[in-house]
C-alpha cells in the first residue's frame, strides 16, 4: 500500500513542494533520489551524519531512531527533525528538506527556538591547490619554502617548522599539485595532491560537567558529529571549587586534571571523526569555550588564586595557540581559538552564551540563564551586559541527591502529582533514580499539592490533609522526612526511590544560586520583571526541565506566558558560529571586553536576596 | 726571593702600568688585587670562569694549567693568555689585563687574529624588576597578565602561555617583586624576585663531526664555559652525503639523527650550565649555525633532496623558535635563533664564518676557508661574496687513514722529516695515531724528502735515494707501498704505526677538495692569488695545521709570509656575535642573501681543475 508524502524542497518558498505515493518501508531518502528530489547524504545514506536530515511539519512524527538521538542531538529531535535516510514513514506526512549544503550560511542548529539565525560563513580557512615549480640546475639560490610561498603568495615567515618537515616528499609526490592551508596568511598545512573539499572545524565546550566537541564541515556549516561527555575531572571534585582546592598549590595534582580533560578531549576528536569518516588531519580550526577554571587547567595554567578572593584570573584575553602545543592529534599546525574571559568565574563560555542568543543586541533587556553545575546569569541589551556566576552544585545532575542521577537511561524525568505521584523515566525503562528534570517537577507538584511548605518543608505532620496515596508516600522515618517516589517493586523499580528533606535542602541551595543571580542582575541593572523581554534557558540540563515546574518552584522569575525559551546548549552553539566565521570570532571578543561582571558575595545585598531565593515561591 | 711583575692596566693607554714586587708562589690575580689593580674575577679566583684572564707581553710565557686550556682553550692559550688567579710567575714577566667587564662591548675570543674586532653588546634580552599591583576587590575586571603587561608596558599578546602557566605564583610569592624577562617585546620569562643579573644565552656551532656549546653572559660578553663533543649522528654515516643517505625517504630514521643531536645539546647545555654554576633557567637566547642538512635534522625536516641533484634546501630563511618547541631544556620560551642558509651545501655555518672574518667588508678581496668533514670555501670583499662547499671528507679527522685517529692524546700531530722521520705527540703520551696535522706535516716532509712524488706516489722503487733512516722506512709489502712512521716499541709506540699508499689517496682526495674549491672561487670571481689580500683558516682542523705543510701539500694557494692567518672557530664565533648583538644578527641575514653560491659539480671548469688538484705542486 502506497503512503503519501510531501516534501518541501525550498523552506523558503511554500510552492516548492512533491507530493509522492511511496511504497511502505522505503526511507523518505531512497524516495526522494527516486522522485530527483535533492536531498544531501554526505554518509551515502548509512545514518553516519545530519546532512540529510528533515523536519515533520504535518502527520505524526516518527519516534526517533537511535540513529536520529546520536547524530541530530536531542534539541532537533525535540523540534521534530528526522534522519530521511533512516525514517520509513508508514502514514501520510509532510517533511521540509535542511537547507541544501550549497547555501554558504549557517543555519544554527537548535535555531528553531530562535537563537542566533543565520550567519555569513567565513571560518578563515582556504584551501587552494598550487603547483610549485622547482628549479632543476643546481646554480639555483632558492629553496622548497621559498618556491611554495611564491605560488601562494605568502611570506616565508609564515610557513611555521612543523610544516616543513615533510615539505620536500609533498611537493614532489603528485603530479596534481599540493593543496595549501592557510588561516589569516599563516600556512597551516601543504598536502600532497588535491584535498581542497576537506574542510572541517571542532567546537569544545568545556563544562565543569559535560564536555561537548561537535565536528563541523566549515563550507556549509553542516554539523557533521556531535559528542557529549562527562568531564573525567569530575573524580577529583564535582564543582568547580573543590576542582580548584585539588589543585591549589599542587602542580602535580593541576598536571592530574589537565591531562584528564587533553586525554578526553583527544578522545572525542578520534570518536566524532570515526563516526563522521573525516580524517583528524583535515580538521584546521577548533574553538574552545569554557569557564575560566576550566580553560585555565587546560593550559595548565595555576589556577590557585582563582579559588581565592578576589578571584582573579590569571588571564582573560583571546588566545590563539597551535593544536600542537595543546597536544591536540589533528593537524599539528590547526589554529586553536580560546575565546576570552570576563572574570575567575565569569568564562568564555558565558562570552559564547552572549554571543549565540545576540543578547548584546536589541533595545529590549533580556536575560540568559545557563544552568549547569557551574551556572551563569547574563542580563544586558545592545546598551549595556552584566553576568554573573551562579554556582549550583550539582543537584540539577542529580548530585549530592539520594536517588539522584544523570539523565540517563531509567532515569525519572517527569513527574506529575494529582492524587497520586506519576512518573515517565528516560526510554520507559525501569526507574532506577531521579535527574533533575525529575528533581524540579517533584518539588513543584508537591508544593502544588501542598506535601511542601514554602520553607521546603516536608509536611508529615500535615499528611493527613493530602490525597490518600499521596499521604502514603509522605512519611516520617526516625528523624527523616521523606517522600516515597516509587516504593521498591512499584512499576519496575527494583529499589525504593525516595526524596528526603536534605534532597529538597540540596535543591533549594541550587535554584536558590541560580534565582539569585537573575534577581541580584535585575536589581543592579535596575530591570523589573516586566521590562524583561525574554528569559532564554541555555545548557544541558536547561533544555530538559519543565518551564512550568522551574517557575514553581521559584528558579526562574515568573514572566508570563512565552516569555521563557529553550536556547540549547548556547556555549556550544556560540564556539560554533566563532568556528564558523571570523567575524563572530570577533565580536565575541568584543563581547567579552563589554560585560560587566557583578561579583554576588560582595555585594551588600546579596545575603538577604539569596535568602529570599532560597525559599520557595508562596502561592 | 721577590719576582718583578709588570701589569699593563689598560689596554689602550701604554703609560696605565704598574711594576710590583710580588712573592714567589703569589698568583697575578692575588697580587694585582693586593695593589689595587682591578681584575674581574667573576669566579672568585677558582678558575672557574675567564674573566681574569691577561695577556703575557714580555718575559717567558708559563705553560698552560689545565684551567687554562678548559677556560680559554687553545687559541687564547696559544696568544699568550694565562688565567690570572692559576698563575704565579718565577721570572719577571708583563701581562696585560683583559678588557674590563664593565664595558659593553664584546672582544671576540681569538681576536688577536684580527677577526671581527669589537662589537657593541646589544643582545635583545632585557630584564626588568617590576612590581605589579594585583587588585584587591572582587568587583576588579582584570587579570594577572593584564596587569604585569600593564606594569611593563607590553601588550598581553606578547605573553606567551608557557609564561602564565606559573605567573600568579610569581606575582604574589616575593615583596621584591618579579623580574620580567623580555626580547623583541615579547616577553620571555617572570621569575619571582631579583634576578636581573642572570642574563646568558648559547652560541651552538652544529657541524657535521664536531659539536660546540659555548654559554656567554649578556651583559658583558664573557665567555663563561665553552664544550665540544663529537657528532653523535657520526656513528649512522662519517660525511654529510652518508647521514643524508641514512635518512633518506625513512622518517624513523630521520627522527633517530635528530634525536641524537637533540640529546647531545641538551647534554652540552648541562655540561657548561654545571661548570659554570649558570641555571639553565637564566638562558634566554640561543643562536645555532651549522650547514643545510645538520640545520634541516636538528629541526626534523626532511634533507632527503638536499642530497639529490639539484641539492635544494627545504627552506633557508632565518628562524627563531622557542626553546620548548625544539626541547631545549633552558627557559621554555628562549628563543632559539637559526642564522638563514644559503645553498643545500653552503649552510649557517659559512653565513657565520663570513660574518665573524668580516670577508663581506673591505675593497681587497679575501678567502676564508672551514676546513672540515663538509668544509666550506668563502671568497670576497664588500663588493661580491662568493661560496662553495668542499666535501673533504674525513682524512682530515683521521678518518679512512688506516692509523688515523682524532687529534687526541697519543696522536702524532707534528711530524718532521730530515734523515730521518721525527714526531711529537699531543701530551707527549705514547704514539697511538696520526691525526690530521700530523698527516699534513707527515706527507709535506715525504714530498720534500722525495720519498713521495708529485703524484702522491709512494717512492718505493727509489728509496735507495734517500738518507738510510728514513730509506728503511719506505717499504713494498706484498702490493701494498708503505712508510713505516713508527715501528712496533719504536719510541713507547706499543704497535706499528704506518703511512699507506690509500692514505696519502685518501689526503689527496681531501686537500683536492679544498684546493680546487679555492681554486674555483678564483677563477669564477676572476681573482688570481698575487690579488688575494689574505686567506684565512678556520675550524677545529684549521687551527692546528702548520700553513708551511697545507702549502707544501697545496691544499691552500701559495700567497707569500704573513697571508694566512688562523681564525680559529669562525663559525662559532659568528654565532656569539649574533647571540651578543642583534644588529650583527641582522647583518648575518642580509649577508646570506648576498653570498652567491657556486655549485663546483656542474661547473665546466671544475673536473680539469679538481684533477690538477688531486696532484702535489711541483717542487
Amino acid at each position: 500500500m502506497a503512503v503519501p508524502l510531501t516534501i518541501l524542497t525550498d523552506p523558503r518558498r511554500a510552492e516548492a513542494r512533491r507530493e509522492l505515493a511511496i511504497a511502505a518501508g522505503t526511507s523518505i531518502l531512497a524516495a526522494a533520489h527516486a522522485a530527483d528530489i535533492d536531498i544531501t547524504a554526505t554518509c551515502g545514506g548509512r545514518g553516519r551524519c545530519t546532512s540529510c536530515r528533515v523536519k515533520f511539519v504535518a502527520g505524526a512524527i516518527p519516534p526517533p531512531t537511535i540513529g536520529d538521538e546520536v547524530q541530530l542531538g536531542d534539541a532537533l529531535v525535540r523540534e521534530g527533525y528526522r534522519l530521511a535516510c533512516q525514517c520509513a514513514p508508514t502514514e501520510a506526512v509532510t517533511v521540509q528538506v535542511a537547507p541544501p549544503l550549497e547555501e554558504t550560511a549557517f543555519q544554527i542548529l537548535g535555531a528553531g527556538t530562535g537563537v542566533a539565525g543565520r550567519v555569513s560563513i567565513a571560518s578563515g580557512v582556504d584551501k587552494q591547490l598550487v603547483k610549485v615549480a622547482l628549479p632543476r640546475e643546481e646554480h639555483h639560490q632558492t629553496s622548497d619554502v621559498e618556491q611554495l610561498a611564491a605560488a601562494v603568495g605568502a611570506a616565508v615567515s609564515e610557513v611555521p617548522p612543523g610544516v616543513l618537515t615533510g615539505l620536500p616528499q609533498s611537493l614532489r609526490d603528485d603530479p596534481a599539485g599540493v593543496t595549501v592551508t592557510t588561516f589569516a596568511g599563516r600556512i597551516l598545512a601543504v598536502e600532497r595532491g588535491d584535498t581542497t573539499s576537506m574542510r572541517f572545524g571542532l567546537a569544545i565546550d568545556v563544562g565543569t560537567t559535560t564536555v561537548v566537541t561537535t565536528l563541523l564541515e566549515l563550507t556549509s556549516g553542516e554539523q557533521l558529529a556531535s559528542i557529549s561527555s562527562l568531564n573525567p575531572q569530575s573524580v577529583f571534585g564535582g564543582d568547580l571549587m573543590s576542582r580548584i582546592a585539588f589543585a591549589q598549590f599542587n602542580p602535580a595534582n593541576l598536571r592530574k586534571l589537565q591531562m584528564r580533560i587533553l586525554g578526553l578531549l583527544n578522545q572525542q576528536v578520534s570518536e566524532v571523526c570515526r563516526a563522521s569518516g573525516v580524517l583528524p588531519r583535515w580538521i584546521y580550526k577548533v574553538v574552545i569555550v569554557g569557564n575560566t577554571c576550566m580553560h585555565h587547567v587546560l593550559l595548565g595554567i595555576d589556577p590557585s588564586w582563582v579559588g581565592l578572593a578576589p578571584y582573579a584570573p590569571v588571564m582573560r584575553h583571546a588566545l590563539t595557540l597551535s593544536a600542537r602545543e595543546l597536544f591536540l592529534k589533528i593537524t599539528p599546525e590547526a589554529r586553536v581559538c580560546l575565546l576570552p574571559l570576563v572574570a575567575g568565574f565569569v568564562g568564555a563560555d558565558a562570552v559564547a552564551v552572549t554571543l549565540a542568543t545576540r543578547l548584546y543586541d536589541g533595545d529590549i533587556e533580556r536575560i540568559a540563564v545557563d544552568i549547569g553545575t557551574n551556572g551563569e546569569v547574563l542580563l544586558g541589551s545592545a546598551r549595556r551586559l552584566w553576568a554573573c556566576s551562579a554556582p549550583a552544585g550539582p543537584a540539577f545532575e542529580g548530585g549530592q541527591i539520594r536517588h539522584g542521577m544523570r539523565a540517563a537511561l531509567g532515569a525519572i524525568d517527569r513527574v506529575t502529582v494529582d492524587d497520586d505521584l506519576h512518573v515517565h523515566t528516560i526510554g520507559e525503562a525501569d526507574p532506577l533514580g531521579i535527574c533533575g528534570s525529575g528533581l524540579l517537577d517533584l518539588v513543584a507538584g508537591l508544593l502544588e499539592a501542598g506535601a511542601l511548605d514554602w520553607t521546603g518543608l516536608i509536611q508529615a505532620e500535615r499528611r493527613d490533609a493530602l490525597p490518600p496515596r499521596l499521604r502514603d508516600r509522605v512519611q516520617m522515618r526516625g528523624e527523616e522526612r521523606l517522600v516515597v517516589v516509587r516504593r521498591a517493586g512499584e512499576a519496575g523499580a527494583s529499589r525504593e526511590i525516595v526524596l528526603t528533606q536534605d534532597d529538597v535542602r540540596q535543591l533549594q541551595l541550587a535554584k536558590g544560586a541560580i534565582a539569585s543571580g537573575v534577581a541580584m542582575l535585575q536589581h543592579v541593572a535596575g530591570v523589573p520583571a516586566e521590562r524583561v523581554g525574554e528569559l532564554l534557558l541555555a545548557g544541558g540540563f536547561g533544555n530538559y526541565l519543565s518551564i512550568a515546574s522551574a517557575v514553581r518552584i521559584g528558579l526562574i522569575p515568573e514572566l508570563g506566558p512565552g516569555r521563557v525559551r529553550y536556547v540549547g546548549n548556547a556555549a556550544s552553539l556560540g564556539a560554533q558560529l566563532c568556528l564558523l566565521s571570523e567575524s563572530e570570532r570577533a565580536r565575541a571578543e568584543a563581547i567579552a571586553g563589554r560585560i560587566e561582571h557583578v561579583s554576588l558575595a560582595a555585594h551588600p545585598d546579596f545575603e538577604q536576596i539569596f535568602v529570599d531565593c532560597m525559599n520557595f515561591p508562596r502561592p
